[in-house]
């Protein structure tokens, strides 16, 4: 019961350089090789936090949560962060009592190391479903320690079908200080948006109080690691975590609310970094030949939009129209019908590439083929819905959501075919 | 805009021989070529009843509905049917108030040559999306008719991208009577059970009043088509007609209730015939490979049950484990998971092929791998999962479903990815 190797072509949406993201204080990072599942890579992460730290996260939907998942999700409670651990090869999901011991030794395997106490670790597992996780291995690497390790080797011992690292940094303005968001993520396959849709971590050296973190985590993942879709498969293990290790603080009073305006600029390139995450992400999909991005307007709300927009980029039909760079706006018209939210067919239109190619409920007659037929042939295919919804008294209803999607293609079918997750 | 011929490779799940459906009082079957699309092969079925004929249907829950779907649900309120229309190569959806009219027109030409209201005429179309349909050539086809047809020439001419005709027959005890149960199907790709799932008429020589011939098709039609699944996507067309002509008549008290005991052997012979179809549909799914029939046991109860063996059949990571012989119980751990229903971790178990991999929320330590990979080598799989809900008292939940469902295999790329439907 061994993993195979994955094929490991890289997307041709791969970024053609890895953004470099620089220290940050309060954060140290090792990438290390437990010897686990890998041969010859790192496969662990460990990240040290300052004492300063508070921690965010959101969590997989999933009925059937890791013992990682489960873990992390009660030390949440705390508000307060140490450590992070990471591995990939294993997702210690379905692995019963002995996963949760596993779970929680490696937690105490960390705190001995940090000198904290276990409830201020938390853990992110990926890999294999259903396999017992030794924590020894893993627990006398983080001891053993690691050289020098960056950013990128840490984005790079958390990859399993991945074939590229995600990295993304930001600046902004925090008060008078500059602050800094680094973040790093994986993810490719087993991917929809219920929650956190991968694992992603996001790091700032901003004082922020956990309250108020999880709102801002809570509020950037939902138009963004939520809005990405691969598979329509959801992960037991999907995690999204964000620690702020209070290096730079802010005067005055306390920050309470999202919409304090002190926290505008943070909150603004968050909401960018972590769109510049899921984008990453898709671009990643298992097999992806090319990235859609679907825009969806006139719905009855975002969240009406939002599952419109999911049902388009989950649809098989869609997907493979797109790989076939066959522009079968038929097929969208299937997907917005399926969706169960409300929509006009008779004032539905839909755009592919900046072209109107249907319009209130029907073909554009005589509309011109070629730029649409140009525009499916390139790697980025963009795709607007107005659903065409009415509210009181004839005015067009205003949910709007951007999905991003990739499509489906035979690479997805060579990966998944034999590889176990 | 063309359709390309889609492969058609024979399913190899398709069936030895088709079956021989008798003649059925009451109905006369004739399918012709219109010559709109496909060329060198029938595309239209006109099908005449007498005039005791009572209907019944049910129908896609797409938001974006068929001009057919429109005109036929419209029609179901009369009860009544004389004659039914079915075309292919075209779907006649997304095709504005020109739709409406073509439809509209199709049924009045039918009406004529049969000589009956326009209400009592039902239309079906499937094919193209957002194409233009030209009734003309489907009205000069009726009106010249054609030579002796028989159910398979029938149920060839409605065929798409399906790689054989679908056809079923039982016999029932009705009274003293034996009645017939006749029915065609087409369907392969598209398929997700909300409704009906697919094109599919049923045809009696019982008499059986509309009002309880709406509630023993819904019935049959819950446990059965709408129990498959190909790819999640749901047609704007999905159309399923039942057909009674009165022949054959009950004595006594007319029939008011499904209960009634005179019912039961037509009952029971109805849910037998539309499984039969049922399971003839996901053998011709696009690019299948294997059938995936999936049990569940031990849900909230029934509606759950279906939900999670939905779940389990539309995953594109247990589609891909299934086509690539992996017997990869974490993915359909997963698809459980992401299901939404009530589902126990730790209580879960799964089969596949009979043995019991999973137990108690992780795997049975040292199953035997031989008889499961021996299994996964078949055509058909067999996936067993028990999800450990419980109700009060510590009691066994006891909802449970069948689903049926194709693998995810290269097929499906090739079929999907150039096929303009």
């Amino acid at each position: 019961m061994t993993a195979k190797k994955s094929p490991s072509t890289l997307s041709p949406l791969a970024p053609k350089r890895f953004a470099k993201l620089p220290a940050l204080a309060g954060v140290e990072v090792q990438a290390m090789a437990s010897g686990s599942r890998y041969r010859g890579r790192d496969d662990l992460v460990l990240l040290r936090f300052s004492k300063t730290t508070t921690v965010a996260g959101v969590f997989t939907s999933s009925k059937m949560p890791s013992a990682a998942v489960d873990l992390s999700r009660a030390h949440l409670a705390g508000g307060k962060a140490r450590a992070l651990v990471v591995n990939a090869g294993n997702a210690n999901a379905f692995t019963g009592k002995a996963g949760a011991k596993a779970a929680l030794d490696t937690a105490k395997g960390a705190a001995k190391l940090v000198d904290c106490k276990p409830s201020d670790v938390f853990i992110a597992s990926t890999g294999v479903i259903g396999e017992d996780l030794d924590p020894a291995p893993l627990v006398a690497a983080l001891h053993q320690g690691a050289g020098k390790s960056d950013w990128l080797d840490a984005a790079r011992a958390i990859m399993t079908t991945d074939t590229f690292p995600k990295l993304v940094t930001r600046k902004a303005k925090f008060d008078k200080q500059e602050i800094t968001l680094n973040a790093i993520a994986k993810g490719s396959g087993m991917i929809a948006p219920d929650m956190a849709t991968l694992l992603a971590f996001v790091f700032t050296d901003a004082s922020v109080p956990a309250g108020v973190l999880q709102k801002l985590l809570a509020e950037a993942n939902g138009q963004s690691l939520n809005c990405v879709t691969v598979d329509g498969d959801t992960s037991t293990s999907d995690t999204c975590l964000m620690f702020a290790t209070g290096d730079k603080k802010l005067g005055g009073a306390p920050l309470r609310s999202l919409d304090d305006k002190r926290l505008a600029p943070l909150r603004a390139a968050l909401a960018d970094l972590m769109q510049d995450l899921a984008v990453q992400v898709a671009s990643d999909g298992e097999g992806v030949s090319k990235l859609i991005t679907i825009d969806v307007a006139g719905a009855e709300n975002d969240a009406a939009a939002r599952q419109i927009g999911l049902a388009i980029g989950n649809s098989p039909l869609v997907k493979t129209a797109v790989a076939g760079e066959d522009a079968n706006w038929g097929r969208i018209v299937m997907a917005i019908g399926k969706s169960g939210e409300a929509a006009e067919r008779d004032r539905l239109s839909i755009d592919i590439g900046g072209v109107q190619v249907a319009r209130k409920g029907r073909a554009v007659a005589g509309y011109d083929e070629r730029p649409v037929a140009k525009h499916m042939r390139g790697a980025h295919v963009h795709i607007r819905v107005d659903v065409g919804v009415q509210v009181k008294s004839k005015n067009k209803a205003k949910g709007q959501a951007r999905i991003w999607a990739s499509d489906l293609t035979h690479g997805y079918i060579d990966i998944n075919a034999d590889y176990r997750s």
